[in-house]
């Protein structure tokens, strides 16, 4: 249960990751976090920016860290992926 | 001459910003800016992450803002974009 306030962004649409965010803040949470790696960075930073702008006025962004995350792959053999997380809280 | 420590990511390949950024250190600036829009946001962050884990070591993230911008097209309407900065600093 201690995840429950954290958002994993994937491949879907921009508005699913949005309503996933919203829901989590208006079910009590003061902070939710959004997670993503590779491509789908650029759709957590849109679901930050829709969340903020269009839904929840009263949320910002807390915090933004960056990391590397090494994948080992099928063959054995790894690969490094870009990774991002923002932690949004509501004032 | 004031925005020679601001490197903007588009579409090419990720080495090209990583270079560029790694120059603008080399050539003495104790702080690179990086800007994106939109898709290019994931390049931004896999610059930074590449600078700093395998180029200069030395170099840390400062600061990270994401904001949304709203740009015309030809036919007048609008339509916004996530944009976001990464600001590097040399210790």
């Amino acid at each position: 249960m201690s995840e429950d306030n954290v958002v994993y962004v994937g491949n879907k649409e921009v508005m699913s990751y949005v309503l996933a965010v919203t829901t989590q803040f208006n079910e009590g949470s003061s902070e939710v976090i959004i997670k993503a790696r590779g491509r789908a960075i650029s759709t957590a930073v849109d679901t930050a920016e829709v969340v903020r702008n269009r839904f929840l006025e009263d949320v910002e962004v807390e915090d933004i860290e960056i990391s590397t995350e090494t994948l080992e792959n099928e063959e054995g053999g790894q690969s490094n992926v870009s990774s991002m997380e923002i932690t949004l809280k509501r004032g």
